[in-house]
């Protein structure tokens, strides 16, 4: 039996989101099916983020334990091959020892938000995307951004549903910059609530607007309650971009 | 009657093309068809550029004349709302004098071309771009590519079904350039001979492949024979960038 590490790249559109459910196809069905194609071998996929329906990842990491013997290359390849046609990529393989656990390993977790800020329809970043047409100012935001930094309560920014023992977290980086009509939130923690980051981003959209200002991001995070801040940013524009260990 | 000029951004997969064609949908046919909801009138659309089957716009540039008397941004609006949901969107709308001619007035043409190379198939950039296996040099292809610049007979490079009445054209810009696993060819010209920039692209790449040198490109180049230089790139990498005037 070897435990692999696989990194993973998708395009969550059109998927329930990374765990199995009945409703739908998923990013871990997916590919645990794969493995099964090459090793005839039914696997259970941990990950180290379950994202939701429509979000993506750029390197998402998740393990598996297979008796079957392989070289991390070859099982790279065969379940790529076995993937296809599906917007799922494994980036790379590689053995691991069997105190790696994609979830509780993880030191780090680092999540893009895009924002195409203008006022006509997406065409090639549809559903890659979230598009805003009211003029959002960056600065302002990444400004605001800075209230959340440190260890807090965000209970404000957390999901109703989320299943975390403590709504504590430590929030590390939460930077927002331009380039051109595109705004990229970059937010990295140990790690996060469920829907934090989308709950963020929706709140910072309101001061990118200029309806709030910094202030008012510190007094929702201070409210502890989660209609003191922003909408939930849409999930088309979130990205699982790197998970460290 | 208003002579209406529009910047266009579409992603080409699935579509035949720019042009209008009996064996499937084209962006032409799905923008015209919008405008006609919208006002009730049958317009023809020239593009400064007939994007080939699978190959994408950032910006797409053609004109039209309406009858019905409209603003430039009730067009915009009115038109994106017909297109949905199809991945074509309508960047700007101006009204142009009536000697305005998309293709014909066109100075200037840029194209983008997108390399992924990278092992792994693409699942983000899954249609648009180019995934090479190989590892590519980058520094080489750009400096090949140099041999391209200026006026010449560009036959090794032209399809052959391509229209054009002479094969001398002066390429302007043809620059290669880096960044992590992508690979983006920028290329500028008045015009471009059909399938130029594809096979340019797919030349190149037998640089980067260090299968080639330089030398081999002005050779191929010299020859005057479309056996002569490399096979054609693929088309879901290539993007109409922009359209100058």
């Amino acid at each position: 039996m070897t435990r692999f590490r696989l990194t993973i790249e998708y395009d969550g559109t059109g998927y329930v989101g990374w765990q199995r459910q009945e409703n739908g196809p998923s990013i871990q069905q997916a590919i645990e099916e794969a493995v099964f194609a090459f090793a005839a071998e039914r696997v259970n996929l941990a990950a180290a983020g379950r994202t939701d329906a429509g979000v993506h990842a750029l390197g998402q990491v998740a393990h598996l334990d297979l008796s079957r013997e392989t070289s991390a290359d070859t099982l790279r390849d065969a379940v790529n091959f076995h993937l296809k046609p599906q917007p799922i990529a494994i980036l790379a393989v590689e053995a691991v020892g069997e105190d790696f656990h994609a979830r509780f390993s993880a030191t780090g977790r680092r999540y893009l938000y895009r924002i195409v800020n203008r006022r006509t329809p997406l065409a090639l970043m549809r559903n890659r995307a979230w598009q805003v047409a009211v003029a959002l100012d960056a600065v302002a935001m990444h400004e605001a951004a800075q209230r959340l930094i440190g260890n807090h309560d965000f209970t404000s920014f957390r999901s109703s549903i989320c299943q975390a023992a403590s709504p504590v977290k430590t929030l590390d980086r939460l930077d927002v910059e331009r380039e051109g009509e595109e705004i990229r939130v970059h937010a990295a923690a140990r790690s996060f609530l469920h829907h934090q980051v989308r709950n963020m981003v929706g709140t910072l959209k309101l001061v990118g607007e200029r309806r709030w200002r910094a202030d008012d991001v510190s007094a929702a995070l201070a409210a502890r309650s989660r209609s003191a801040a922003g909408p939930t940013a849409p999930a088309e524009g979130l990205f699982l971009a790197e998970v460290r260990y």
